[in-house]
């Protein structure tokens, strides 16, 4: 029985996982969770995540949720899956948990609270919240700085390494839903971070065509979320609502 | 040469990090890094960890940050830690890290959020941000209730176990830092979670004579924390303010 993979590709989290699997030729098969349909809060799929959170897996009767808790598990259940989206050496690893641990409190909370803060709120029925939204940018640029400066100051993926692990994965797919913004505001976020911006490149290259196949439908939601928040609330620029 | 340990023990994660080393027989140096000093700042602990937080560690010339990234490491590194800390099962092991990777955002960004914007921010030069106290609290509520409901409901520890694991200790320590509240705000957020303040006395016992040891400079820090932000803003009581 194959590996079933409860999704929706506008979460980034479940991006990863999606490219993930497919990049490693894992036999799985992809269960659409339409978050925009509350779905996650169907009695089915309160059995397989009671967090009402995607992404989720079940391996046979094995059920798992939180995405690094995912790529960590399939890494070590699925013998096709190169050792460096999971290197067994122990300091390797360690730091690759140590910036997915990062992660959670800065890369994903700024990101994450920006644009659900600047944009997506309305769409769960919730009212923009601009001064969340300023927080979260801060948090945002500040662990971009981070990223520029430390985490990739040896190599061309994270903490050293010349290929991609799990953790470039999951920080990019985060990263990517800057998408959503627009092209000025996220030009103004990321191109002064030459290394990251050149590391998301690497990590898409490393991964195509996979990479932009999941990420199709994102780059299709981004016009229609834009057009809706600006008939509701004007024009989504945070520069000029900050 | 001993494993080097950096921490200050009034931050939740050091004590989990330092009461795991004790409880397993670690030969370890515990070094202070005094956060109301702002030692963590020091050009000297830059070099150990760039993001400014304790705990951290140096084992030799390897150095780490991100508590649970550490209570991983050291559980693989140093033979003696018994196994229950972190499984070598693959599934129990991703139970583990599912149940970590969940806290970041849940029950630590609730409980500290909460303590920091009720009790700890003039400390730091901040003002109190009784909104932010708010919202941590209901995202605290929502964790306890998640906690006593599905991570605590198929045994005495985390994810139907018999024994702790590296996620109960984090857990706990973190739920610890509400010994900074009133007792009656404490049991007024706590004491409906009769699962959760079972578990809490169980892994404390698991842990004896050392959880309560490492835990005593939160006890005494109690009083002379609440009496200068009652001075400084009247009594911190929750209820009265939010």
């Amino acid at each position: 029985m194959a590996l079933k993979v409860y999704v929706d590709r506008m979460s980034q989290p479940s991006r990863a996982v999606l490219i993930f699997c497919k990049v490693n030729g894992i036999d799985f098969e992809e269960i659409r969770v339409d978050i925009l349909k509350n779905q996650q809060y169907s009695p089915e799929y309160k059995a397989i995540n009671p967090m009402y959170q995607v992404p989720a897996i079940a391996d046979g009767r094995f059920k798992l949720f939180e995405s690094h808790a995912i790529l960590i598990y399939i890494s070590c259940a699925f013998p096709g899956v190169a050792s460096h989206w999971y290197p067994g050496d122990l300091s390797k690893r360690a730091k690759i948990h140590s910036v997915l641990d990062w992660h959670h409190s800065n890369l994903r909370r700024g990101a994450a609270g920006l644009i659900f803060n600047t944009l997506l709120a309305p769409i769960k029925g919730l009212p923009l919240n601009l001064h969340v939204a300023k927080e979260s940018e801060q948090i945002l640029i500040r662990s971009l700085s981070k990223l520029e400066r430390f985490w990739l100051k040896d190599g061309r993926f994270l903490v050293g390494s010349s290929q991609p692990s799990i953790a470039d994965l999951s920080l990019v797919c985060e990263l990517m839903q800057l998408e959503l913004l627009s092209e000025e505001d996220r030009n103004r976020i990321l191109s002064p971070y030459k290394k990251v911006v050149q590391w998301m490149e690497d990590t898409k290259r490393a991964t195509a065509p996979h990479f932009d196949e999941v990420h199709r439908v994102l780059f299709k939601a981004k016009k229609g979320i834009r057009e809706s928040v600006a008939t509701q609330f004007g024009k989504p620029e945070l520069k000029s609502k900050m």
